[in-house]
């Protein structure tokens, strides 16, 4: 019985999370029928290897929107309002990187592991959620679905990458720079981020919060189903390559004793318990990255409240963050069509 | 009317923060008669600039002890051990930089902008709390005073040099090999530290924090004389050459507004706000650095919680988490014996 397959998008395939996307769409073995990457007009003509066929990359167009069945959007929330309604009425489902449409109402935030059946609900845009969120949400849902979290307390180290290649690449070159005793140029960010942490460079709202912190805010709560749940962000930029960290605190209705999260822990898809006390072991960014799973360690009482409890979570911004989860979501859309 | 003078011993003066203290005792004029140095044997012989003076090293011993006013010691919690009763029945006060003395209910552990009071209560040897905890204390206690701090959590980006020149050595050296392509080597800290961010590098008590997590919560609690205080800390290390940072969370007996809590911190000594919403200009570890004033910023209500309040700090870790309180207390001392 030859298997069902499926024509395929990749908006902004060039990009950090693009390229992941390809690349685990390919270790996969997604059910591909045909292969689509389009990037900007100046990729155009170029190509890029998937399963040894070179693909052609293809400017972005209402005409290449035709005839897809699945297209991933990691191209900006701009590119996003444009042309995924545009892939939505030629027929797709799409599966959306971007912030556009993460809050709309019409369309359900997806990480598999917490809320897969809000995939059902989607009027043809489904929407992946922002890293940061999704790295947090994967790590404490299967403590909130076993003891009831009523308050978030996090604060993040987050990586060069969440800012895409070129903020990558703007830490190399200082480093590069320090290293042969240069002044540190800097064009990407607001401030150095060799050596240095600052507050995350997005815009801060009349509420004291900037984008990213508000974002966890608002998209974990409607991942969770859970409109008012007290959450508190904290978004650092730290000068590491790739992998966000988050430093978290729950509360819990029931009281959690360390020995059952972790045992909730080490058994929860998608999270890899990495928490040996005696090595001083924890999880780190330079393990998290290009791990699918999220590393959650550090599991500790909160000694400041008795429904309290302390984690440490790494995991790779591409991959759970963004490509990996987007990808999940259409290995499950294939599934149930299947 | 001449002033009068004093003489002084510095033990560690190679080390990161002995040199700080020598700089600082330079730069503040403070009264000196007589500067004796003391290093590793090693370093016996050598000398250091002090006010266009050639200062000679000598190896620390119960000799060189005698006839000193004030010691300062920075180097490690065995020398301070064996040496600084022998100080102090000499007819020396010591001001110790180490762990050794910090949790000796017998030794105020003080700093100058929290509980100067403390000071007379001292049989000999005043300890200089831990650089987290000197940091944090210093920007959060102008708030206590004010509404009565109920709960802290806080999450630290330490820097490097916290663990000592070696530590800082390292990080530059694995930064050098990264750009020359080579693999990173480590030798002071248990995980590579450039380009990652790891648990602090401190054995993890019975109670599964780390030595420094539990040294902020004793130490802090010690100071602002509130012992059973709630306190929940996570310590991690960050790619930084110095300064040390920390996202904080309080919650308070009386409910702070925003406004109230910089009105307050832009008054309080030892503290710099430094809180820019339109320029996204925060507290950060470059601008921290060399700064005796910790800088405190990003000062916004806990949305978690009505009487909660979030901050982010920064601090030189070697100069108010070290050297400069330590000469701080010093001109205490010598202002109330003049």
């Amino acid at each position: 019985m030859s298997q069902k397959t499926y024509k395929i998008g990749i908006v902004g395939a060039t990009g950090a999370v693009g390229q992941e996307a390809v690349r685990l769409l390919e270790s996969r073995n997604f059910p591909i029928a045909e292969l689509r990457l389009f990037a900007s007009a100046r990729s155009a003509g170029k190509t890029m290897t998937f399963q040894d066929v070179e693909v052609p990359l293809r400017a972005l167009d209402a005409e290449g929107m035709q005839g897809l069945d699945y297209v991933i959007f990691s191209a900006g929330a701009g590119r996003s309002r444009e042309f995924a309604p545009v892939a939505v009425k030629a027929g797709a489902v799409v599966i959306d990187n971007s912030s556009a449409y993460r809050m709309d109402p019409n369309v359900p935030l997806v990480v598999p592991e917490i809320n897969p059946g809000d995939l059902k609900l989607h009027q043809g845009i489904i929407a992946n959620p922002n890293c940061s969120a999704a790295i947090l949400g994967t790590a404490i849902w299967p403590l909130h679905q076993a003891a009831g979290i009523e308050r978030i307390i996090v604060s993040t180290y987050q990586s060069a990458s969440g800012a895409g290649a070129q903020a990558m690449a703007e830490l190399e070159s200082q480093v590069g720079q320090h290293v042969r005793g240069l002044p540190l140029e800097r064009s990407v960010f607001p401030h150095q981020i060799a050596f240095n942490v600052f507050s995350h460079n997005t815009a801060v709202a009349e509420n004291g919060y900037n984008e990213e912190e508000n974002k966890i805010r608002e998209e974990l709560r409607k991942m969770f189903h859970e409109p008012g749940l007290p959450i508190c962000a904290t978004c650092i930029r730290v000068p590491v390559l790739r992998a966000h960290s988050e430093s978290v605190v729950i509360e819990t209705k029931r009281r959690l004793s360390v020995a059952e999260a972790r045992e909730i822990l080490g058994k929860a898809p998608g999270v890899k318990l990495v928490d040996d006390r005696d090595a001083n072991h924890f999880p780190m960014p330079i393990e998290a990255s290009g791990q699918l799973d999220i590393l959650v360690g550090r599991v500790r009482e909160d000694l400041s409240n008795p429904h309290g409890l302390a984690l440490f979570v790494s995991g790779d911004q591409l991959l759970k963050g963004a490509a990996w989860n987007a990808v999940q979501i259409a290995e499950l859309l294939v599934a149930e069509r299947a």
